[in-house]
């Protein structure tokens, strides 16, 4: 079943409407999980709209709350996310790293006491779409073994890097767990098997069976130790500098709330070449897509160069959707 | 055979003086050679030095040049290395990067036109001994296939990550690849296999086999199509912010040279509260070193934890070394 794009903002306008969000703030956020989907992120847009709904029910999400300046020095700035939603607290911090990029070429903005974010890369996006360049990551719930070990103390922790360039936007969002939750959710729900092993199964042998996974708890860290390290600094950068918790103190939480995101934004223009800083960006991409294939059939693609054309397809045909997860919406 | 640091520092920089590099960068840069091998990094200390010596010969590197400032807009500073020595240039950069935090809470240097900076991780404890949290990255030569090719357009292009603590330095040194040039080359020497796959073998096939992969130049990225990924991210975010040279063109000389590199550091001083940040650092590294094993024996450690305990051995005992490029570096 396909929702044309116009629908699925209206629904999820509606649903937030009734949820006592103020008009401005519901259609926006509306917008942010119907582009998730209408992108190809399934996973961060409406199947992930119920359990934000869900959030606000149960009083970890306040509707209408806003982030509140906490401190300010130069070009980085600390803010708490006074429990809002997460997707327009994050679109607000990246606003800010852009107008403190525009003053001191680079801005970084840390925001604790917030919540998901959902899409992680939709404010990438938002940066790149506006000429920026920008890193941000967010910390999570523990939801990740350290290498060594099979207990849950880390978070995937999600990072996106997005650059702009002639041929569209570069982006990349990936989370340090070869898989993220909500991919390996997809996948199990599919009954599909993941392309590679991504975490361990009930008897400790690594496995590409997402139930398994989803069982064990014990997702794989991408490059094994090395996204183990990666994970745990993405959490101390972003908990330390915003002053929020850590992905331990998130965990003593009864859900997945308080977060912390760093969001770090650079601006092209501070040096007045941005023709050829564009130039640069287009030589790499090219390059990059130029690589000689493994194997007859494969298209080397640099991260994002897809996106375009299942945005196209949805907007042309509708967003797919899981019927379920609609059907719960539309009763919602 | 084990060597006193201070006789490799001397011996170092005695080689050193005798390529003319002035007295006190010759000290300088013959420590921070010593000091890779000191704490365990033997790739990029001893063992890359009789490289280093051969691109001046070549003349790659320009003993005595300086970074030169281009730009400079707030936080954000662009430099010329002039072709100098990787590791003097660097460790400029980050004292720079650091200056402008505490100017503006973040400081972003990036450089252009330098040289191998051999250990990334220098930068990092750097920064983290004088206090500041740190990330910094390069690019290099092609050496990566993208994900889904078989012919190196990437670079495995290392990232730091250094954040300082009652307890160490945490310090995070991970190449894009799933072991780097240098790591691969130690376990070919050593006739050891990898500990996991690291890249494909001559018949397309993934492998522990170190000596495969340096016949077939096709490392493994981390994480698959995320490694990929980030590899792009950090050589367009270091060659276009240093309007250096990226991968690709820096695949067009004769040897790795050329490169870019970035430094951002942050000032955790800027908002009063660097107590509460290593309160919050203790509380993270003790959680996850906390983790239960995944197997009896393991032990679970943080980024930089074991480092001190082989620095401490190699100054007690003298470092260990690869006798055939001591005695190289005694004969030159």
């Amino acid at each position: 079943m396909r929702v044309p794009y116009d629908t699925m903002v209206a629904e999820f306008n509606r649903v937030l409407l009734k949820y006592n969000m103020e008009p401005e703030k519901a259609l926006k956020a509306a917008h942010l999980f119907a582009d998730a989907s209408r992108d190809g992120v399934y996973t961060h847009g409406l199947n992930r709209f119920p359990r934000f709904i869900s959030y606000i029910e149960q009083g970890a999400v306040d509707v209408n709350a806003e982030p509140e300046l906490v401190a300010e020095f130069g070009a980085l700035a600390r803010y708490d996310g006074k429990s809002g939603p997460g997707n327009l607290n994050a679109a607000f911090c990246a606003d800010k790293a852009m107008e403190l990029a525009d003053k001191y070429g680079v801005g970084v903005v840390a925001i604790g006491n917030t919540n998901h974010w959902m899409r992680p890369g939709a404010f990438g996006l938002q940066a790149a779409e506006k000429g920026y360049m920008a890193i941000l990551w967010t910390n999570t719930t523990p939801n990740l073994p350290a290498w060594g070990s099979d207990e849950a103390r880390l978070g995937n922790n999600p990072i996106v890097f997005a650059v702009p360039s002639r041929q569209g936007i570069v982006l990349l969002d990936v989370a340090m767990s070869m898989f993220s939750y909500g991919k390996i959710e997809q996948y199990m729900r599919a009954g599909k098997p993941l392309p590679v092993a991504g975490g361990y199964d009930t008897k400790g042998e690594l496995t590409t069976d997402a139930s398994e996974i989803w069982k064990t708890n014990r997702a794989l860290p991408i490059g094994y130790w090395k996204g183990s390290g990666m994970s745990l600094m993405l959490d101390l950068f972003a908990s330390v500098l915003s002053g929020g918790r850590n992905v331990h103190k998130i965990g003593d939480l009864p859900q997945e709330a308080e977060l912390c995101q760093l969001f770090m934004m650079v601006n092209m223009d501070a040096f007045g070449d941005r023709e050829a800083m564009l130039d640069k960006i287009d030589d790499t991409l090219n390059y990059v897509a130029g690589s000689h294939p493994a194997a007859e059939g494969i298209k080397v693609r640099w991260p994002g160069q897809g996106m375009k054309r299942t945005r196209d397809d949805n907007m042309a045909n509708g967003i797919p959707v899981d019927e379920e997860i609609w059907n719960k919406v539309l009763a919602m």
